[in-house]
């Protein structure tokens, strides 16, 4: 059982501040500074370039993505990171495309991050002509998956409503239609225990950064299925994704199962901050996280829609949402300023959603009633002048 | 003009070594580990997600660029760092590729760092059928850019022999011809004075961690001439290369020049790195750094030859070189593992090179004197056991 105690004394949470934005990036492990120190001195400073080898820099990139994988459900060995989300989301999808070579239509939906439809848009414009992205509304993505999808591209949390796609009966519809799944986690994982195997998702990707409490411009995470490990053809054909980087023959020869997925230099600093993260998850049992931020999240909910006029835009259902509340209101940029005045930190996203990460590796009920207690005094009060808030400056 | 004995004070070099490899991993600056330090807890730790504009990370990309740029003649507001150099040579290329759309041939040479060659292949599997990645040898590149030339692919400096390109002669050659260029800086940028815009270069790329000293996995870089920057089609379409990444359109629209070619969350970590970094390049006359290099060079250059049977395979004009020193020997593999065990270390490359960086930021007389008369020791003598040697695992 993890001790939610415990794990809050792990972090840096700046005096006066109430961190509510876990889900934007994760604040400080108390032992990163130094190991990033560590990596700094004691392995570049002292041992220059033969710390690729005498530190381990080059198999990290596999070693953090199978503690990465254990909160994921993926099979060991089928997860690695590097690159940003963005990049790793072309390769799933490039590679999915060429798993599936006679069919040309991407689907997607609209509460998708718009970076991964970006991404989708410029492979099709690299891609011979016929390809098509089809977005519609999350609720009706089950409905549109028919003979001629490819590929599905989903995020399985909503970054605005926290709304939650249903993996396994989707990635089965996908299946069925002889479509193959790219699972967006930037949401999920660290959110909840995430059950990729037992779902046989294809493809999946996230980012560390969030609930993952690695840094910012933390490295990004690819999965594949071990079903297409050895058959997906690498877009990004990097070196480091070589059968042999060291070799370098001048012809590419695609690295055994997810090795293919490595493209350039891992960013050897930033995976020391990863590498102290992931000591933190290392310890933690995904089912009481869940539980606990229910719990949380609950009881946020419930102290808000006790006293305010805020609209819960995050579904009820446990099953069908992530690990964050959003509420809607007319207000709502103000609202969030004049919050984030009083050092309770969520954020906004247009038009009118203000929202709010639960973390319960470091907050806990004071911190949810405090954050709720600001937020309903502001909203239930005159006390703070709307008009200067909305003039604000967004700091989140 | 610059005084080196004042830029070698500020790196970290550890007691009894002899780093000739700074072309492949600069060493430690001294002012690193406060930067890097200060980053992770006095920004991201103290602000949190407010940090992105308060500590102003969100421009770094671009403020990090223009100082490169200045290193590698590039006009100001055209060079932006992110990702790694495999990711911007693949972002050069698609883009290029697109500006010239009536012809299907990238012409690249077999001395290009194979990732190079690789990201295109990989980019060929992407395109519609009739692309092609054509490869000759180096010294015959002028002769094929020919009329169904669309770009050429090449890396300035062989990373091997440390061959250079005449990079104004064979631009003029590949615009005379209709065709593009897209250079690879990997081992110009900071080793000489490099002139982007004289030479109206049409897209340049390169890494951080070599001459530059940004640390293992620093930021690569990239750079549009302004001819192009407004017309290039950013082919990993990440969201904060949109012309408005916080809008959370879902529809791409791409940002003004340069800013396209930006991907993903950049490396903030890395960042602090490359910042304290180029503190000590911003103070760096690059003439005067080249007829150092050249200095250094050549000494290392005259002793070695005068002593051993090594075969410098490096051309001795100037103007044809890099900053680097490359010998061939049939034995090199085992001498340089012997060189290394005495502490001076530079690196083998297949079949036969030792390779050796002429960096002047951080050696001087002293230390090329050292390390050629390791070198000379160990290939003249019977001093060493060349058995124990050919066996032992490379360590660069």
């Amino acid at each position: 059982m993890t001790d939610f105690t415990q794990t809050r004394q792990q972090f840096i949470l700046p005096e006066g501040v109430c961190y509510l934005d876990g889900n934007s990036l994760g604040p400080l492990p108390k032992a990163t500074s130094a190991r990033v120190a560590q990596t700094v001195s004691d392995e570049w400073g002292a041992h220059l370039i033969t710390a690729w080898n005498s530190c381990d820099w080059m198999a990290k990139p596999r070693a953090l993505g199978d503690r990465i994988g254990r909160l994921i459900g993926a099979e060991p060995g089928h997860t690695v990171i590097g690159d940003t989300l963005s990049i790793k989301v072309f390769q799933a999808l490039a590679a999915a495309l060429k798993l599936n070579p006679d069919r040309r239509v991407i689907l997607s939906d609209t509460g998708n991050f718009p970076s991964d439809l970006y991404i989708a848009e410029g492979l099709l414009k690299l891609l011979p002509v016929g390809y098509e992205l089809r977005t519609v509304a999350p609720e009706d993505v089950a409905a549109h998956i028919t003979e001629d999808v490819a590929v599905t591209l989903l995020t399985e949390v909503d970054y605005r409503t926290g709304r939650r796609h249903d993996m396994a009966a989707l990635t089965k519809r996908a299946h069925d239609c002889g479509a193959l799944t790219v699972w967006d986690l930037a949401h999920s994982a660290g959110a909840f225990a995430v059950d990729l195997a037992g779902c046989s998702a294809d493809f999946a990707v996230g980012c560390t950064y969030k609930y993952l409490n690695a840094g910012p411009g933390a490295p990004a995470f690819i999965y594949v299925s071990p079903r297409h490990a050895e058959r997906a053809e690498p877009a990004l054909a990097g070196w480091l994704g070589h059968k042999m980087p060291f070799a370098f023959d001048i012809d590419y020869k695609a690295g055994d199962g997810i090795d293919r997925m490595r493209v350039g230099t891992p960013p050897v600093i930033q995976m020391a901050a990863l590498e102290a993260a992931l000591d933190i998850w290392d310890t933690v049992d995904m089912q009481a996280l869940r539980t606990r931020a229910l719990e949380l999240g609950d009881r946020f909910i419930a102290r808000v829609e006790a006293a305010t006029d805020l609209v819960l835009v995050t579904p009820r259902d446990p099953s069908q949402r992530g690990s964050q509340v959003s509420f809607a209101h007319p207000e709502g940029y103000a609202i969030m300023q004049a919050l984030i005045a009083r050092g309770v930190i969520g954020d906004f996203r247009a038009p009118d959603i203000l929202r709010f990460g639960i973390t319960p590796l470091y907050l806990d009920e004071t911190d949810i009633d405090h954050a709720a207690d600001q937020l309903i005094d502001i909203v239930a009060t005159d006390a703070w002048d709307r008009e200067e808030f909305k003039q604000r400056k967004a700091v989140t």
